[in-house]
């Protein structure tokens, strides 16, 4: 049998890549919140532990897959934390999308205790993940990311290096839900020209889908108008815009899309609209446009 | 043998189109401005005749692929014109990407001489012209488009109907351009951020190239600072750019994309890009940030 | 008595400037599309004309006040015309907020009469005017220039010259009117901010009162949410941002604030504002913020 | 002799108030990090005192005059802190431009100590300062506000009262400071439009001056390019646009000429032109019109 794992955040994300680590033979110290999902990677043979502290191993590995920068702080700076067990010789593999400056922080704080940052924010929805087919980005340094490198390869079908800043990988990620982002914006205001042009929204989207796979997912959905449930909520869309915009005025760099999306998203939320997937920004560039659209809900 | 075609404008795309119609069997009156380019065609076995009027047979179906609106119209509103000698049952295949409304008058105009008009935008480049893998976009009256289905069927590898309106095709090519520009602005910006914060923009290009190939061509072209020769001259973005902005406004329509692309594209140009290809408007995104770049030429 | 001038159009402009002439001991010929508008001047001594060559008088000058590009263009270039009938001499005094390009060309199609074109837009509302108490901002030759000195110098409490371009008034007459759209657009986002935090938007208006008379007007106008009568129609306002866009393109200069302004008011005007006044668009900034607002008329 | 008064911190600002608050009878307790810069306040009989704790007098009344919110954090949340002093029955007397949300908690933090909290930030530069002719907005308790009326009305020459809510005060300071930066933004657009079109600036300038105050001086800078010494720093034009959008965000209020603000003020950062008057930024809409500018320092 492999090494033994800790693991704290087991949502959508976190519990199928939980369960691709548990299949791939290594041994999993899990700790969720909300204890009851861990029931199932428990039936697998994964250790349920009761406070974050205890997935650690000194010297051992942990891997966090958790909502934000908040409840990655939380853990990380608890007293005592899950990082001063590991201790010197430990690795924390960070798989959340967080703040590179955030990354940063921990990076360094961990180094009192001996312990390495390696920075693993993945790319690809839940699907992905429960197929371990994720897109990983890491950087950090070099040994601990050598060691951790057997583990990533069981959750994902790419490993992306972006060397030694903390950061680094978080930027990388930041971009990547940029473009997707930017992808939603400029598909919600094109569909609002096919509608006051009498186009079919469905025609378009099909014809778009023939061209460009990340465009065809976003296209159907706002050509359906189908924004419940939510695939991603439009509220964390605007928590990862105002982390791009966090990002960019944090290294001087002017970024108009992200500055236009950021209004788009807030006025979407204004109108009520923060559970919702956010292709749902789509209904207020159709007011926009002076189309009715259905009411928030 | 098949019908034979009129055909209008032998540019980078309309030659490779009028030698897959002649490779099909169809015969070929073909016209351009500049003889010599006409040449490979007529060994090839159409006739090169002297001026756009000739290339019409009456009834017959005649096609035209040209730079711009401006151009489309000197043609057609020439007196005598191909669409008067076409005449009663004749059809005009118009495969230039235009303004929606240009499309519609063309329609209006060519009725007083029971002529058709086809609106038929393509979207692809010269070499998906060249392998008949274009996607042709098509809308007008409905016996016409039956008519020349057959023909286009040659050219492209699908073909999209949006109904009778002349200018819907062309509403949907517009369509299709103003996502790709905001690709090449989206990248750019993103290519900043990753660039000011010390990572190399080359391995962003790569990660990004494994979710979405439409982002892939111009993530590389921006990654490498490869604007020339120009796969798309800058000054004929600003020109589909405004088009789009023109689309919008008549059927009242507000694009902020659009709108911000605008002043990138006009700041390109006013520092002299104007013959770069257009993902070089990432040029002056890295300047706003502090970046210097290579002078313009 | 002084020379008589010619005079076409007697709008809520044009009227009270052609009194103001009258009283100054001026002759005029006077000539408006609905009759019925010139007889209070007829009653002042001016003769009403049928048509608007009957303005002219070989050598004379004549004023046009008139609502936009096209009906200025209509005038001029009518077969026979008012220009053709100053002829040699002659001296076409435009008062119209129109554009460079036009004033341009209408000075260059003059030459050929041997008539010379004075751009003369002025600032002021329809009170300033019947006070006599215009800016005039005047371009073109220099002698015109001096000639018709003492005729505006009877209607504006200031002439401001910007030399022999004859676009170049209009020019400065659209940059005056930005500036104004610009300061109805930043009352209308900070007026939303007070009221989303709670603030009497008539106490932020008096507060700002007090330091910039500019502002005060149109923050009265927001506070109270006072729209109609329109002291300026929302359309035209449209009108003079696309002609500042439409200058700005021309001259190759990016202006983001006009780009954003012509998607605020095309979005109020999609929502049926079009006879609102232009500061009605703060409509759109609080309906933006999640601010029910009183349904378009 | 009036109470006695603490007042924190002599910079531009502080000053001319604190020497018109000992001119007009009011005795001084004052402080400032910098003692050399009280010397003349000591001159005119102010108690010059080594910590800020050291300014206040049990129940009585403080002001403060800082930089940012992190300088008036720094000396209400220090261990003890002259809030403490103050104690029950004392007032703190805010008047820096800081985020209406830390004034909001500041009055929270001071309730344990029973001091409460006047929100008082002013409108005015040094010069109005020094002739008492400030504008002041407040805002907090009836009964402290009304207390402190007297003091206030030796400063300014004019108190406008916002209610009881503390953020207020500081929400109409930031509306105004926005209003300022966008004319700021407009007049640089104008002035490149005018520039392109080959008309004088300082031309313009004069024009504009007519009509606004507000505008003429900010025209008069940007048409001589004289941006040093800097009026307002460029860097705190940044901090205050920033402020705003926070403001904006934490209200859930899109503020589109905000956003576009904070990218050309960061592109200027970028540039290098931290310390150069913010009208500066008329430098960066100028090289993106293709004019070349000065260098930056």
């Amino acid at each position: 049998m492999s090494e033994t794992l800790g693991f704290i955040g087991l949502g959508n994300m976190g519990r199928p890549i939980a369960t691709n680590l548990l299949k791939a033979g290594f041994g999993l110290r899990v700790y969720n919140r909300t204890p009851s999902k861990a029931a199932s990677l428990g039936d697998m043979g994964a250790v349920i532990v009761e406070t974050p502290l205890d997935v650690a191993v000194p010297g051992g590995i942990a891997l966090t897959m958790l909502a934000d920068d908040h409840a990655v702080e939380e853990v990380c700076y608890a007293k005592p934390s899950f990082v001063e067990k590991l201790g010197k010789g430990g690795v924390h593999v960070s798989l959340s999308t967080i703040s590179p400056a955030t990354a940063r922080r921990l990076s360094k704080h961990h180094q009192q205790y001996g312990v390495e940052y390696v920075a693993s924010p993945v790319f690809g929805r839940p699907e992905a993940a429960a197929a371990a087919k994720l897109f990983v980005c890491v950087s950090g340094a070099i040994l601990p990311k050598k060691r951790v490198q057997p583990i990533l390869g069981k959750i994902g079908q790419g490993i992306f290096d972006f060397g030694e800043d903390a950061g680094a990988a978080n930027v990388v990620k930041l971009c990547g839900n940029f473009l997707v982002a930017s992808t939603v914006e400029a598909l919600a205001e094109m569909m609002v020209l096919a509608e006051k042009n009498g186009i079919s929204k469905k025609a378009v989207a099909e014809t778009i889908g023939q061209f460009s796979p990340m465009h065809k997912s976003y296209a159907d959905l706002i050509a359906e108008g189908q924004f419940q449930p939510a695939g991603f909520r439009l509220a964390l869309g605007l928590k990862d815009i105002n982390l791009i915009l966090q990002t960019a005025a944090e290294s001087v760099t002017p970024m108009p899309f992200a500055s236009l999306m950021h209004d788009r998203w807030l006025a979407s939320m204004a109108k009520g609209r923060e559970n919702l997937d956010w292709s749902a920004i789509a209904l207020d560039a159709a007011e926009q446009a002076g189309i009715k659209t259905m009411a928030a809900p």
